[in-house]
C-alpha cells in the first residue's frame, strides 16, 4: 500500500481530458455529464447548504462500468463522490468546489435483481428507489420495513451508506440490520462480491459492516441483498397526550412489555410541533379538543388480521389512562383516521421548514435518560438564550429525537440559524454528558466532520483513520467526508 | 505502523522470564498460572481436537489489567490467545504448541455492571457466563435471548467474539445483532471505550462490528452492552412429522406468514437423529407412534399471556395437516411436555457423541434452497461413500444445518472420522454451489482456516488481511486463527 497523496493535486488539465475521454468510453455519452449547466441537481445538497463544482457527473449502467470508472479514477488520483438520491442531510454526497472531483451517480443502476419470498430476501441494485423496493416486497406479500420521509426519491445504496433510520427502527432495526449481503466496488477498482443471502455466516470478518454507514468513504455499494418480513395484516394507530417525555417513556415501557414486537412506532412531538403542522397544513386537525405539552404517536401491528391488535391497544392505553400515565388518547377507527394521525407527526419536518430556518440536531440518548436530557437541555437553553422555542420530535422509542431550536418569537430566524455554534455546544455537550450520540440517523458527512472531533476519543478517530487508510490508501473515495 | 514480525521469535528465555515477572506484578499471583500441571483446562479445546502448550495462563481481574498485560505482550511481541468459557468448536481459543503464547482467560471478569430495563440493555464484563446473563435479565422481567447448548459455561465475551448463533436466532438474531456497545483492549494495549447503550449512532464507522465474530484476532473484548427484549408470557411447543426438509420449508413459510415474529424456533432433526436420542437417553420418548423421515420442533411465543399462541399453533398446524403439508403434529399441553419435546432436539448433539465420532459440518444455505442442497448432497455422498448415515439437524429456520456424516453401519467410526477430507470436499463444494457458507455459527478458528481458502475469493481474503494488519500490525493477537 502506497502513501496517500491529496486527490486532484497531481492531475493537470491535459490528464483530466484523458480521464474524461476514458470515462466516456466506459459509460457512453448517456452516462456522462460534463456541461456545468447539467450539474445543478448533482452539485448541491437537498437542504441547499452545500454546493460544489464537479469535474463531471458519471452515471454508470452496471457494476462493471462502476469498477472501470473507479479504476480510471484511481490511476489519475481523481476523487469520487458517490451519490444516490441526493436526499442526505449532512452533505455527504456533495462534491467540493475544486472542480476536480467526479460525482458518481447510481441512478441508472435501479433494477430489482431478485425477490425470494421463501428466503425472505430481495436483491437490488444500489440506485433502486426505496419506495420501489417497498412495492416489490408488498407484491410478494412481504414487508421491506425501511421507511423515511424521502422514500420516494432516496436510493437503497444511499440508505445503506448512511445506515438510514426512519420510523420503523423500533421494530425492524436500522438499515444495517436489514442488510444480508453487499456488492461493493473498492477504491482500487476491484469488485467485492459479498452478495450473499444468508442469515448466518461466520467465515471471518463481516466485511459488509465496513461499508454500511461509511457514507461512501470506503467504496461504492453497487447492490445489496436485503431482509424481508411477514406482511402485517392489522394495525392500530393512536395519538396520546402526555405532560412530559418522561410520561411518554412510562407508556413505552408498558406498551412494549404487553405488546412485544407488535409495537412498531413510538413517535414523540411537542405541542409547538403540532401548532406548526396545524398552521402550515390546513387539512390537518388537532387530535384532541384540549392541548397537551407533548404527544406520542403509537402504532401496534400484527401479522394476524382482525381486531386483536386494536383491542390490545385499547387495553394498554385504557389502563395507562386510568393510572394517569397518560392524559388522553385517541385510537384511529379507520385507515383514513390512521393516516390523519400519522400526518401530525410526519408533517413536522416540512412545517418547521415553512416556518423558517432553525438549528437542527439529530441526537440519540439511552432511552432511560432521554427525558432527563430533554428537560435539562431545555432549561439550559432557556437560561442561555431566553425565548428560544424548541421543535422537539422524533423516534422516542429508539432514544432518537430531532431536537431543533427556533429563534425567539419576533427575532430574525435567518440570522439566528446562521450562528448555531453556541446552541450546538449546549445541545451536543448535553448529549455527551448523557452518554448519547450527536448523529443518531443522519451521519456526519461534511456537516459534523469537525464537530465530532470534540466528542469522539482520539483513539477512536485513529482507529477510523486506520480503517480508511487500509481500504482507501490513495484517499480518493469521498474525501472530506466523515473523517 | 511497523511491519509485522512472527510473534515469539525475538524473545529469548531471559526476556520471557521478565515478561512473566511483569505480568505477575500486574495481575498478582491469583491471576497467573505458570505450572504446566495447571494448564490442562486451558490448553486443550472442548472437543479435545486441539492441544497446545501455553507459556502461561493469565487471568486479569479488570480491564485495566488486561490493557497492561496486552501492552507488556506487545512490547515483547508475545502472542495472546483470548479465552472465554473454552467451549468453542473450532479451536480458536487453544494456544499452539510452541510454549510461547499466553492464554488470556477472562473468567475472573464476570460482573454484571448494569441492568437498565427502560433502555432494554444489560452491561456485563466479558467473562460473565451466558446463563448468568439470562438470569439477570429474567430478574428484571426482560429476556436476553441468546441461547445455546454451552450456556452454562460459555462466556459472553466468547459468544460475541464468535458471533454465536443457537436456537433463538430466527427471532432475535445472532450475537452480533444483540450487541449495542463494546469495550475492547486493542493489540497495542490501548482500551477502546465503545460501551454505548444506543439504538442509533451514525457518527462514523461502526467499529464494534470489527471485533464481533473476529475470534479474538483483532483485540480482547472486555465488556459489552447488550439488548434486552420483552419477556414472553406464553409459549406453544410442537413437534411435527414431515416427509422431507422441503415439506418442512412449506410449513416454515406458513408459520412465519401467520405467526410473524411469534415464531421463535424452527428446528429440524432427522429420524436417525431421533433414534440416536432414544437410544442414548432412556428417559426420552418418541413423539409419535409412527416414525417419519424428518421432524421439526416448532415454537411460538408471545408477550401476551393466555391461550392465544397455542390456539394459533393449532390453527397453523391443523390447516397444514389438512393440506398435507405435514404428516402429523403433537402440541405440548404442559411445560413438562414442552421440555420433553425440546429434549428430542437438544440431545441430538450429545447422542451422536455417545454413538461415536462422525464428520461434522456447520453449514448455511439460503433458506429457499436448503432442501435442495440436502437432497443433492445426500445423493452425492451415498454414491461416493455407500452406506454413510446422515446426522442431519439444526436451525432450519435460519437456513443452518449441522450436516454430520456417520460411518456406514458396522464400519470403524474412529477411522472413518479421522479422514474427513473427501467427505468435506463433497459437502463444502455443495455448499458453495448453493450459495452457502461452510461455517454458519461455529467460526473458522484453526479448524477451517485452510478450508476457507478454497471458497473465499483471494480479494476477500486480502481485505480481511488488510483489516488484520491495520489493527494488529505486530500480529500478536491470536495468530494462526481465522487468517
Amino acid at each position: 500500500m502506497t502513501s496517500s497523496g491529496r486527490p486532484g493535486d497531481a492531475s493537470g488539465a491535459a490528464e483530466m481530458g484523458t480521464l474524461i475521454d476514458q470515462i466516456r468510453s466506459i459509460v457512453g455519452p448517456a452516462g456522462l455529464l460534463t456541461a456545468p449547466e447539467d450539474f445543478s441537481s448533482y452539485a448541491c445538497d437537498w437542504r441547499k447548504r452545500y454546493s460544489g463544482r464537479p469535474l463531471a457527473v458519471v452515471k454508470p449502467a452496471s457494476t462493471a462500468e462502476v469498477a472501470r470508472v473507479v479504476s480510471a479514477c484511481a490511476e489519475t488520483r481523481t476523487a469520487i463522490v458517490p451519490q444516490g438520491g441526493n436526499t442526505g442531510l449532512c452533505g455527504a454526497a456533495t462534491p467540493d468546489a475544486s472542480g476536480s472531483q467526479i460525482v458518481l451517480a447510481l441512478s441508472r443502476m435501479n433494477r430489482i435483481l431478485a425477490v425470494d419470498p421463501l428466503n425472505d430476501t430481495i436483491t437490488a441494485e444500489a440506485g433502486c428507489v426505496l419506495s420501489r423496493l417497498q412495492g416489490a416486497a408488498t407484491e410478494a406479500e412481504r414487508l421491506f420495513p425501511l421507511s423515511l420521509a424521502a422514500e420516494g426519491s432516496c436510493q437503497i445504496g444511499g440508505n445503506i451508506s448512511t445506515n438510514a433510520g426512519g420510523t420503523a427502527v423500533l421494530r425492524y432495526g436500522n438499515a444495517r440490520e436489514l442488510v444480508l449481503g453487499l456488492e461493493v466496488v473498492l477504491p482500487s477498482g476491484d469488485t467485492w462480491d459479498g452478495l450473499r443471502g444468508l442469515r448466518k455466516d461466520n467465515t471471518g470478518y463481516d466485511l459488509k459492516q465496513l461499508f454500511i454507514g461509511a457514507e461512501g468513504t470506503l467504496g461504492v455499494i453497487t447492490a445489496a441483498v436485503l431482509k424481508l418480513f411477514p406482511l402485517p395484516r392489522s394495525r392500530a394507530t393512536a395519538v396520546v397526550g402526555v405532560q412530559t417525555p418522561d410520561q411518554a417513556l412510562g407508556l413505552l415501557n408498558r406498551a412494549r412489555g404487553v405488546g412485544g414486537e407488535r409495537l412498531t412506532a413510538f413517535e414523540l412531538f411537542s405541542d409547538f410541533c403540532l401548532s406548526l403542522v396545524l398552521k402550515h397544513f390546513t387539512d390537518t386537525v388537532a387530535p384532541f379538543r384540549r392541548r397537551f405539552p407533548f404527544y406520542v404517536l403509537v402504532e401496534l401491528s400484527d401479522t394476524q388480521p382482525g381486531e386483536g391488535v386494536r383491542i390490545l391497544a385499547e387495553k394498554v392505553l385504557g389502563s395507562a389512562l386510568e393510572e394517569r400515565i397518560i392524559l388522553d388518547a385517541v385510537i384511529a377507527q379507520s385507515e383514513t383516521q390512521a393516516r390523519a394521525l400519522w400526518k401530525l407527526r410526519e408533517f413536522v419536518s416540512e412545517a418547521q421548514a415553512r416556518e423558517g430556518p432553525n438549528i437542527k440536531h439529530d441526537v440519540s440518548i439511552p432511552i432511560s435518560r432521554i427525558a432527563e436530557f430533554i428537560a435539562a437541555t431545555d432549561a439550559e437553553l432557556a437560561r442561555a438564550h431566553p425565548g428560544v422555542r424548541m421543535v422537539t420530535f422524533g423516534h422516542l422509542g429508539d432514544g432518537n429525537v430531532h431536537y431543533n431550536v427556533s429563534s425567539p418569537e419576533g427575532a430574525a430566524a435567518e440570522e439566528f440559524s446562521r450562528n448555531p455554534g453556541a446552541i450546538n455546544r449546549i445541545v451536543h455537550d448535553g448529549v455527551a454528558r448523557f452518554g448519547g450520540s450527536i448523529s443518531a440517523e443522519h451521519g456526519l458527512g461534511q456537516l459534523k466532520r469537525e464537530e465530532i472531533l470534540r466528542y469522539k476519543s482520539p483513539l477512536e478517530m485513529d482507529l477510523m483513520r486506520s480503517v480508511k487508510r487500509s481500504l482507501d490508501p490513495l484517499g480518493i473515495m469521498n474525501p472530506g467526508k466523515v473523517l
